[in-house]
């Protein structure tokens, strides 16, 4: 089964939007078993658009296709497709009441414009978007599927996984595909694949592992096909098995865990709770925590203590350990865990002080080193970990750390 | 002048590696006066390679390739370009030289592999790769150039700042592109474009604006093109000016600039300083201002109080405040920012209470309900927000909305 991407819009081409659509779209239909065969991107111009669209037809099982359907007039997609498909567009009172209702609840007065995106060509088999106001489009002509959907990441994610894969998945039978991922931190990939070489040359055929590594996360995904599935099932889940036997202290999660869903679940099967206390991180562990629905389950809140003057005076840190063994220091990390822990009367705080850069870096503290620390009833434990000079790397793998630090320290207790 | 760049390689297509390659060249060559017809993305296969390049020969200018010249098996790019091209490879002395001169550097032992990436097809001009093992090479035929380059992102970049750039430069006499960027908030797309009817009508032929919006902000695009510098650079800022008359109110800054960036640059200019209370933010807003190089200048710190234990112990909200009113709730919100500001003694702060889903809501405070406050010397002012269902989405739509809210404060202080 052969897919195609195409992605319209005139910021993909002059480099202010880095295409991150695609690279999704590919692993999903990838998953499903599809040869995505190429990736375009073209400019919102009703000639580029045709002849993509023309090049396409017939030769590829499905087109799937993002951008160009916003209510502005630089969005041309839509006419585009009713030229394309010998169509003309209707007023869709059903989307109509849709993004009525979406304006009504976002206190947004409707105009023209919004009325406009209501307009679907007449002959396609319209897709709902329950997360913006552009409906998706699903055409069929000379044997191929052409899927038009929003650009916005988050809208076409939601089509995408409500509609269109499982449409796909309805309208193909495919070979069977299982994949199954593992998630694993605290190893670098290539010392994993040392350890894994046996595991490795021990796979059948008909399974093959990837090493999907980032920011110290590393995705390890078996890929198994077959045309029995109960057979490949079996099969995956002793693979599975010998991967919990080779590498158990490494293995946080599975599926698409991320590890602080997976330290929130942990926490709370054991009733216990969390806070932090955060420097160099600026936040990003709190926000991580709190990206994860449910999480006032287990989550208190915590200090952003940035400058050094709300270190001392709201985590109650001696000003002078902070002049002794400067902010970024076993001694201060450690201090910041246990005060923070008794403010907001938790099991554990997790705190962190250290340089993420591009500037504050000295020789003996260089840019990208940080102290991370998790205080509980029984004590605190430091880690120093060193990143590079990217600011944004830095706090995620700091902020990434400093889960796993207490990850460790929940399983230890 | 008419340019396309073709990435190579499977992982590109299977969602593996997000091509951030096309976006960067993409920008470089718009600069240049280049338009980026279209970008394409294949797999490392023979086929796919020679019916890309055959489709781009004497159609575009410029064809900028990138992937594929590794040195392991499933790297076919420099044998496919010597089928298209006739020609053999053969090996270069002073590609081997260099190669052997950073194994050593490196500590690595020059293995076959390494020796074959000294091959060069004979017909190319050889780009110097001072960054790593594989060579760019640049061919023409039938009036179309084909630069190919390693997809390391590190080694492409310094190849196209050092060799590839200059020498399009040189080649081509260009035509003129301008692209000026005016960053916007506190509007929707449609109703922006209702207010820009006649800003739009009233665009010479050569200039042309795009809306480019996410999560609540819109991004302005202007880009001219003409054969005169200096004359377009004029009408473009007169346009810039005219969208300042328009709606000054809601823009915030130009280019790439963050709303949370502008904002602390206010702040900055005014030497004054804010912190945050965050409830369903949860440290985001802490996080995208610490995500800004050099914030300390004027971020304090955040406390992030989502239980309310926290709110009440931490930042001294009485009980009966939080029971009378809820703690999603004008008074609440106020009162949280009134009192974090005292705590971290700054000018400002920001303060968040809300529901950000998926569960939590009822009918009167429904999920995508959130106060925001800012508390200042001289008082408090709330606002009410309603975003939509997505908790991801709501987070980072309350983040922006409130750091909107203190930018408007700022403004008006």
């Amino acid at each position: 089964m052969k897919a195609v991407i195409i992605t319209i819009g005139d910021e993909l081409l002059i480099g202010q939007t880095i295409d991150t659509n695609s690279s999704w779209i590919g692993a999903e239909l990838s998953k499903l078993g599809f040869d995505v065969h190429c990736i375009v991107s073209v400019h919102d111009r009703r000639e580029d658009i045709l002849s993509t669209l023309q090049e396409v037809l017939g030769k590829a099982d499905v087109a799937l296709i993002t951008g160009g359907l916003g209510p502005t007039s630089d969005d041309i997609t839509k006419p585009t497709l009713c030229e394309f498909f010998n169509t003309k567009l209707v007023l869709n009172n059903e989307v109509l009441k849709m993004i009525e209702e979406m304006m009504t609840r976002r206190n947004i007065p409707m105009n023209e414009n919004n009325r406009k995106q209501a307009e679907v060509p007449e002959s396609c088999r319209v897709i709902k978007n329950a997360r913006g106001t552009a409906p998706g489009m699903w055409f069929e002509k000379d044997g191929t599927i052409f899927i038009s959907m929003p650009g916005v990441p988050y809208e076409m994610k939601y089509m995408m996984t409500e509609y269109v894969l499982p449409g796909l998945k309805q309208f193909f039978t495919s070979q069977i595909i299982i994949h199954k991922n593992i998630m694993v931190y605290g190893i670098s990939e290539s010392n994993l694949a040392e350890i894994l070489t046996d595991f490795e040359k021990g796979l059948p055929k008909n399974i093959k592992l990837a090493y999907l590594p980032s920011l110290g996360v590393i995705k390890l995904r078996l890929t198994g096909t077959d045309v029995n599935y109960g057979e490949l099932q079996k099969d995956i889940n002793n693979k599975v098995s010998e991967l919990y036997e080779a590498i158990p202290q490494f293995i946080y999660g599975e599926d698409e865990d991320a590890l602080e869903k997976c330290v929130g679940d942990l926490l709370r099967s054991k009733k216990q709770t969390v806070c932090s206390a955060e420097s160099c991180t600026g936040g990003n562990i709190a926000s991580l925590i709190t990206g994860i629905p449910g999480c006032s389950d287990y989550f208190k809140g915590s200090v952003v203590a940035y400058a050094n003057s709300a270190k001392s005076g709201i985590l109650g840190i001696p000003k002078e350990l902070i002049s002794r063994h400067g902010a970024v220091s076993m001694e201060v990390v450690s201090k910041m865990a246990e005060n923070t822990r008794k403010i907001f009367g938790t099991d554990y705080c997790i705190a962190t002080s250290g340089i993420a850069g591009p500037g504050g870096g000295t020789d003996t503290k260089p840019v990208g080193l940080a102290w991370l620390a998790v205080s509980s009833r029984t004590g605190v434990i430091a880690e120093q970990i060193i990143s590079g000079t990217d600011r944004h790397t830095n706090i995620q793998r700091f902020s990434f750390a400093a889960l796993n630090l207490l990850r460790k320290q929940i399983l230890n207790s």
